[in-house]
C-alpha cells in the first residue's frame, strides 16, 4: 500500500468520526427536545437511532484496525489512530446517554411538567457544546480549544451538584412531584456523563496533539521516547 | 527488536492489565463495604486510590503504544493490543464508579441506615463478579465465559430497574427517608454502570478471541480480510 493510500485511509477515518460525532450530538439534542416537549415520538426516534450509531462505531474501528495492520504507521499517525479509537468509544457512549435520557422522559410523559429548580436545557446545551468543541479541537488539532473543554466540565459538574441539592430538597418537601424530580435528577446525571465523555475526548486530543499524556495529571507530562 | 522481546512486552501488558483489574474491582468492593458499614475512612480510601488507578491506566497505554510503534504486529497481536487499550479504559471507569459510590456514601454518613427495598450488596457482588469473570475470560481467551458475562448483565439491569421502581415509590410515601433512598438509587445506577463496563470488556474479549465483532449485534459477524 502506498503512503498516499494510507493518507486516504486516515482521511476516511476522520470523516467517519465526524459523522459519528454529529449523530451522537444530534441524539443528545433530540433527547433534550423530547424532555422539553414531553414528546414520545422524539424519544422513540432516539432509541431507533442507537443502532446506526453502533454500526458506524464498528465501521470506524474496522478502518482503524485495517490501517494499523496494513502498514507500520509513523508515530504521529499511530497516535492519531489510537485517539480515533478512543474518541469513537466515547461518542458511542454519548449516544447511550441520549438513550438513557429518552427512557427517563418516556417515564415522565403523561404528567404535566412541574416547575423544577433545575435548568436542564442549559445543562444539555453546555454538555452538547462540549462534545462539539472537543470534536472541533480534534479536527483542527487545537490543544488549546481542547483545554477549554476541560474547563467547561467544571461548569457542568457544578450544575449537576446544584441539581442534586435542589431536587433532593424538593423531593423531600413535595412528594407529589417526586417522581418527576427523580427522573430529572437522573437526566442531570446523564448530562454530566455526556460532559465527562467530552472531557475524555478533549484529553485524547491533547494527548495526540502534544504528544504528551495530560490525562489525570492536569498538565502536560514529558512524552516517551518512541512517540 | 526481536520477536521474543515483543512477546515479553505483550506479557508485561497482560500482567499490568490484570493488576489494574484487581485495583478496580477492589475499589468497588471497598465502596460497597463502605456503604454497608457507613464507613467514612473506607470512602476516603477509595478516593485516594483513584490516582493509582489513573497512573497504571497511563502506563498500560504507553506500553501498548510502544509495542505498536516498535514492530509491525501480526494481526492476532494487533487485535490483542487494541483489546487491552479498550479494556484499560473500561477498567479506569469502573474505578470512577467506585469513587461515585463513595461520594454518595459520604453523603449518607450520619443518618442511621433505613430498611430500603433494594439489595445493594447483592447487586454489587454481581457487578464486581462480572468484572472479575470478564478479566478471567480475557486471560484464558475464553469467548464462552465472556458470553456468560453478557448474560449476567441482564440480571443487573433488572435489579437496577426494580431498585428504581421500589425506591421511587418509597421516596414518595416516606419523605423522611427520601435522602437516603435517593443516594441508594444513584448507587444502584453506578453499579449498573460497573456491569456495563464489564459487558464492554466481555465484548472486547469476544472480538479478540473470535476475530469477529459481536458488539451490538448479539452474534458473531464474519471477520474482515485483514484481521
Amino acid at each position: 500500500m502506498t503512503r498516499t493510500r494510507f493518507q486516504h485511509g486516515l482521511d476516511e477515518l476522520k470523516q467517519k468520526l465526524l459523522a459519528m460525532a454529529k449523530m451522537a450530538e444530534h441524539a443528545v439534542d433530540k433527547a433534550t427536545e423530547a424532555y422539553r416537549m414531553r414528546d414520545l415520538k422524539l424519544c422513540q426516534s432516539v432509541l431507533e437511532g442507537e443502532q446506526a450509531i453502533n454500526t458506524i462505531e464498528r465501521e470506524i474501528d474496522e478502518i482503524a484496525l485495517d490501517l494499523l495492520a496494513m502498514q507500520q504507521p509513523m508515530a504521529v499517525d499511530l497516535r492519531f489512530i489510537l485517539s480515533v479509537i478512543k474518541i469513537n468509544a466515547d461518542l458511542e457512549r454519548v449516544g447511550d446517554q441520549a438513550v438513557n435520557i429518552s427512557e427517563r422522559v418516556m417515564n415522565m410523559i403523561g404528567s404535566s411538567p412541574s416547575d423544577l429548580p433545575v435548568d436542564i436545557l442549559r445543562m444539555a446545551s453546555t454538555a452538547a457544546g462540549m462534545v462539539r468543541r472537543a470534536l472541533e479541537s480534534f479536527i483542527q488539532g487545537d490543544a488549546e480549544l481542547a483545554q477549554a473543554v476541560l474547563e467547561m466540565d467544571d461548569i457542568v459538574d457544578r450544575m449537576n451538584r446544584e441539581a442534586y441539592i435542589s431536587l433532593s430538597r424538593m423531593i423531600k418537601t413535595s412528594p407529589d412531584v417526586s417522581s418527576q424530580a427523580i427522573d430529572t435528577l437522573l437526566i442531570a446525571r446523564n448530562l454530566e456523563r455526556v460532559a465527562d465523555h467530552a472531557t475524555n475526548i478533549a484529553e485524547d486530543v491533547i494527548f495526540w496533539v502534544r504528544g504528551a499524556d495530560v490525562r489525570h495529571s492536569g498538565g502536560a507530562l514529558p512524552s516517551r521516547n518512541v512517540l
